[in-house]
């Protein structure tokens, strides 16, 4: 995505109630503490300006979503599609996902990865949110280990294959063209345009036992 | 494929020595009365007119080489290809997948399945060769199960990563565009012909330990 850097916006996101600001305190706690209730959490890592964990939020009620993202400007702008909705089960944080083992215990069920960055050098695959880098992390985190990936770059999705294959995921649902199924899913807003312009949505889910 | 019968097919192919009659009389002896060596097999179900298993015994002499196909009038036209070769390392049986288990015992390395029969219709899936009424009978007869798949069909493709990892395979190599990758393998007719049009050629290689 291109960031249009918005000034102030380090200290501007800390307006919103729905940003966690001090995210490293509720390890463990984020049923009990921030969503008091049992609801399972659902995380969205790289949640860009929020349309897809946002209309998810919406949804689903009985399902809590966190959606992490690491650039301020670009949190700033899905908060403020926030403004002036009321979804008790829904918290942003802002910052990297290098962080989540810091910030959670194992209390995730389910992490979109929704069109990531796809690092293209291979010098930089160790950098995609599918390298065993991050699903180690993921490990830590989940207690179900549900991944769901959408992604238009085709060299990102083999490499997330093979990396959740040899990494002892199964792979339990598939699609080279989500747009021709019908499945369907809350939008992200790269999605749409991608739609419109009739590029191919390539998804899938994995689950680890 | 579109199959143009020919007549007396069934006893045609027999005048060939690249065709193995008995077959069922050398389960767990392949390598000792048939290829006189310790050299690996690999299995090609559905060969169709044989270019690639041909060009691959050709091409891989350290390799032995069979090719399954169940239409006799198929499998004739591949024969008659084979008429002025000498390929030591290859042989083709005429029968149905779901013989397999009485033919071999635990000595196959590697299978191909390329452009297999997509069966489309979801009452069908059964009848691919990547259900997993196939992958237990692959498990019988392979000591290394290794499965390397290339189609142009996009649901087939899917249904295999979803069956193949269900059973426990590791995709451990992919492609969704094989033509656009430094990768190079025989090509079957089909692939030829594809190409030429543009189709774009899936790719997977799983392995079970």
């Amino acid at each position: 995505m291109r960031i249009r850097n918005i000034k102030n916006a380090d200290s501007l996101i800390y307006e919103s109630s729905y940003i966690i600001k001090n995210y490293k305190d509720y390890k463990n706690k984020f049923n009990e503490v921030i969503f008091r209730n049992d609801n399972p959490i659902h995380l969205e890592i790289g949640m860009g300006k929020g349309n897809f964990i946002i209309d998810m939020a919406k949804n689903n009620p009985n399902i809590n979503f966190i959606g992490l993202e690491k650039y301020s400007s670009i949190t700033l702008r899905a908060l403020k599609k926030l403004k002036d909705l009321k979804l008790p089960n829904l918290r942003i944080i802002n910052c990297d996902a290098l962080e989540l083992s810091d910030i959670f215990g194992r209390e995730i069920s389910t992490i979109y990865l929704n069109f990531s960055d796809p690092w293209p050098k291979k010098r930089h695959h160790k950098r995609r949110l599918t390298s065993d880098v991050f699903l180690k992390i993921y490990n830590e985190i989940c207690k179900e280990n549900i991944i769901i990936q959408k992604t238009d770059n085709i060299d990102l999705f083999e490499g997330s294959i093979i990396s959740l294959s040899n990494y002892g995921y199964k792979i339990v649902d598939i699609s080279l063209d989500l747009w021709n199924t019908d499945k369907t899913y809350s939008e992200t807003e790269y999605e749409r345009k991608f739609r419109n312009q009739g590029v191919k949505i390539n998804y899938l889910k994995a689950i680890k036992k």
